[in-house]
């Protein structure tokens, strides 16, 4: 099974790590092929960033989605995340939506930790997106701050244990997330120090990512996420104007290459 | 008073339709600037044409915010406009958002009607995210099919007086919204035919934002939607761009240029 | 464009305050038209006062409003509000519903501050009316006491600023609501010492009043705002018991005098 | 025990039919002692006629309550229920509150069914103020009309039955509510007809004000119902005046009348 | 009117404790039939030893309905009660239920507080059954712990009184339940140091099972407590099996045996 | 991995079945250990059924978990699976909630299809402790009847499948669940009838007992999972009572054996 992993920042160092991290969680018969965003900002940090990450995340999925059983768009705050879904055919995860449904079965409430302001108001929004508001009981980011983007999780790793243990004291949460693509991994190295569980959004992206390509259901013909008609359409990338078209290949079949392969 | 009306649609027909018809209800001391997409396509119908059409908003803002006392975002639907109002620091409203504001003031629930099912998705997120769900009866179409977006108030005049009727019988619904940027101007001539109040969602939007202008609140520093801070970006129109890169003009001032004008 | 200002409360002094406050951000074509209850406390401060303010509004509202564009509401709490807007024909809009759609388009979430502990359990009722519960942050007081309502804006001045920051900090407000008619005017005057918008409710109220006017819509005939049948009535003021029992002027007529003015 | 029963109509005719039905399902201890409103309409019908109930009721308890253990507001729509509540200090019930608490004991969902149109909007807000709109499955009126309110419940008594088996099926209720006085008495005579378990309303108001007196509270002094200090009022009738000005009798004890006879 | 009262804890010094307590405010005409569980734990504070006293509630009434008018539940928490309303035809209350629908009638939002952390999830989980978590305010425990379950009111009293205040001050509590049957009694003890009312859940449960006895209500015969049809059991206790087989001589009558005799 | 698979209904069958039909969606490293319940009844179709079969299946799990990497409750409508988590440290997942979860993303609203009326309330109970309400759009069974629970997937093929076209066309469904587990394989055979992506519910809830058991996260041992202390138990079966009682084996390690296998 072949899963896209798409990193709509444009950080390469990211996505290696991200790809790293996750080989330890997964499946024995999963293939995980990972992109990198051309274009855009080196992390996303604000909903205006995420409304162009949105944009760069389908035309990376419409270029790279042949031969592809699952598509995970590796962000939290799950940039695209619904038109994706709209506009495609195959199975698609994110990290903000993955980690909270799986919290939601380790326990009854969850909290998002992270570590920069900026990021809130936009994990807020996924929080809202999902349904899933009463189950949350905070997001919070520890009071110091950091360097490097790229060293945040190990920068701030006492803060962010410290901070984890405090929504389970103060804010009565059952599950913590450690949310933001550079915290990826920090789940597994501080479990024995947070008396609750701890949820890596990109291991729960990926498995759950693994779940709906295995339950290999149809893609919509109807409802909400059946996909539009053909529309022309001025100033986009090639194959996502191709896509919206109709005029790409995949288009001619009702089911998308990936899953014929799987059936 | 100067207020940027943005056509996210490519369809400068549409722009100048909508222009026309504002005029009618307009403050004395309103003057409109109208700008159309240029990239996108004709008509918005999906989250996917949104999810583009929400970044072109973006971009058309940095363009042309200058001078300006707010922004209305003329689509039902409201693309981009959280990100908007996180990046940019004048008022900006949108069709849908300020539509059921309005509505609220006049009924306790309200439908939104509109000419085709592959518009009502988008809808229905437009109403979760202003958290109006408890108060939105319904949001429905008509069963007919039409030939041209841009005759379709015409061709569908009768189809949607009807349903509107049928919303209030059979919903319950208190004010109707006659939905989609192709229906402005319907609802002054259908008034007499439904027995609510019918809401024109551009005269709810330039009302909103002329309000909201009036007002001369401060930009926000803190919360939700303060500005970010400066970060380098690659790919975006050099005015999107050098605003977020806090290099054009108007980021050196703590208020920006409309506002102190206003003052 | 004339408004007919309705204060529910028997001080002629806050009347004249709040019509010399208005005037800073009235459009160009309003006059206002203040008229100042004769009956019922100086300052309502209680569920039981603003039940017997409600009263007195509908009194008011069928004794003044002949030649009126629209019925502004001018207390914080918005007493007669649903049953005024059930029983008249004009649009009528109130200073807390008014502020808070207002402050729904500057801010995902609004904090309402006011000045007495007294007042909360009638705001948090007003919140709740409106169906915003889930965007307000929080409904907070100053621990400071005053000695007159009259001069409470400057003498807790200081106590609202730090209480007002407070609420962006610690409550993630990102507007506030400066609530209670006596703090009517003090939002312009604080702006520059609260990082988030501030809205003054009385300039919220009269502006929605102002863009309902504009829209021009029509009456509900049907639905939960169609007015009600005649019924005789026993107790209850000549103007009030008129219009109850369909027997004044304007029941007369299928549009009421203002709209007929206005189209 | 003496129960203060309010009928804030000015029907004498509807109070005795009141009296009359509800001492089949009394407490061998408790004594009734019905009060009618002189001032209002025959039946309360709007929410325009409810706001001035309220305020009626809130005088009728002003200069009765000496010597009640507890006050039962006779009108389905609960018309000054939450400001009598905040004013007075002895245990206060009305009929759609305690209707609908005591319906949702019988069983998951309950349906409110009643005899005309004008009421709906106004039982809705009733549904509202409980926070039980999630365990409501309809508000509901036969299509039939009928010619006196007086005789409605034998007029409709087969339109009620068949529309009370219909919300069962097709709303899926688990318990009917029989809503508005003049249907008073009519659940034991159709009982046999309904698949599900009915709520008199009467019954309920009574039976929970005889459960509030019998736990003896204390009434509150802090909180959202503490009583409001002394306040001058113009206009109100003497007991209620007396009552806001903490002028009356009562006013002196800390525990009133009836609850100190009851220890 | 005879009432089971089920303890379905295994103490019976419990047992006699709320037995005695109940009898100061019961109904004239009242008589209590207690029974204990003979299975299970002593005091259950977890959800799975509520999940195994939930069965054993089934086995106590299977067992001793005959005769009776009402049952009560006698935990707060409310184990089983939902499926014993679903199998069984008389009416039932529990603590934790008939405490909150109580509370919401004496202000508008209510407090928890207990004794033990371990118990708090599970009362969680019964505010949320009830659909009343918009109207609570906390769920709350003293910091202070205890040595035994049977002095635990003695031992913590100070405590409680304590953290009662804190809840009206700190959550803005109007009312606050005493829960856990092991604090029954306490409320009437210290009524005078806490500034709003307490409410006794077992006085609560009592009241409304004596009320809804009253009612006469006739048991559902459709919808989502319509009795199970017969169904073969394996491993249940006899009288369990019986009724859930329809071999009790209760099942051959459409009205049960209590009821009859109350009509 | 081995993963236990518990049906807590007393029919072997349909045991065998399920494991029959698991196997066609199983990661290749899952091994499935399927247990059958010798108490209770052959198909659980109402609350106080699965009120019993909860207190069998922590029995089961605690005879059983010795070995296991993660439980699967196979009955929709997840008895016991609250107070096993709270009980057990293993991971646990059950049919509907793993269903819902998972249609969850597969579409923004999801229906539930079953075959008999008589599971609806249960299965609605499901959605709401879930807490995912506002994304089901309906709980919906055939008119037609079947004559064995064993053959019903065949016999009511056809029905269910127009059914599940019509929750598409009429409650706006964008995914629609198959439940019950005797319909356990259905999907797979009729997805090419509906047109919307069909989950089965077996097949989710092995799949996120895969994915949690991947995840490795330790047990909680603070909030509202944590296991709760050693307690006295009388009438259990001697395994669960040697869980509770905190004296069989696995109670002595701070993670248990499956987890430390794993690590």
């Amino acid at each position: 099974m072949r899963i896209l992993l798409i990193n709509p920042n444009t950080s390469v160092a990211m996505t290696e790590r991200m790809v790293a991290s996750a080989h330890a969680n997964l499946a024995p018969d999963v293939e995980l092929v990972p992109i990198t965003a051309e274009e855009g900002v080196p992390y996303i940090a604000s909903r205006a960033e995420a409304q162009v990450a949105g944009t760069t995340t389908l035309e990376l999925i419409a270029r790279h989605q042949q031969g592809m059983d699952a598509v995970v768009i590796a962000a939290f705050g799950d940039p695209g995340l619904i038109p994706a879904r709209e506009l495609f055919d195959l199975p698609i995860t994110a990290m903000a939506e993955a980690a909270m449904f799986t919290a939601c079965m380790l326990g009854p409430r969850f909290s998002i930790i992270t570590f920069s302001h900026a990021l809130t108001a936009w994990y807020e929004d996924a929080v809202a997106l999902s349904g899933l508001q009463p189950r949350c009981a905070s997001v919070r980011v520890p009071r110091a701050t950091f360097r490097s983007v790229h060293d945040v999780q190990d920068e701030l790793e006492g803060d962010l244990v410290a901070l984890a243990c405090r929504t389970v004291e103060e804010d009565k949460a059952d599950v913590v997330l450690l949310a933001g693509a550079p915290l990826t991994g920090l789940a597994a190295r501080i479990a024995d120090r947070v008396p609750v569980p701890l949820v890596d959004p990109l291991d729960a992206a990926i498995g759950q990512a693994t779940l709906l390509a295995r339950l290999r259901t149809r893609p919509a013909s109807a409802g909400r996420f059946a996909r539009p008609g053909p529309k022309p359409a001025v100033g986009l990338t090639p194959a996502l104007a191709a896509w919206i078209e109709h005029r790409s290949e995949a288009a001619d079949r009702s089911v998308p290459p990936a899953r014929q392969e799987a059936s």
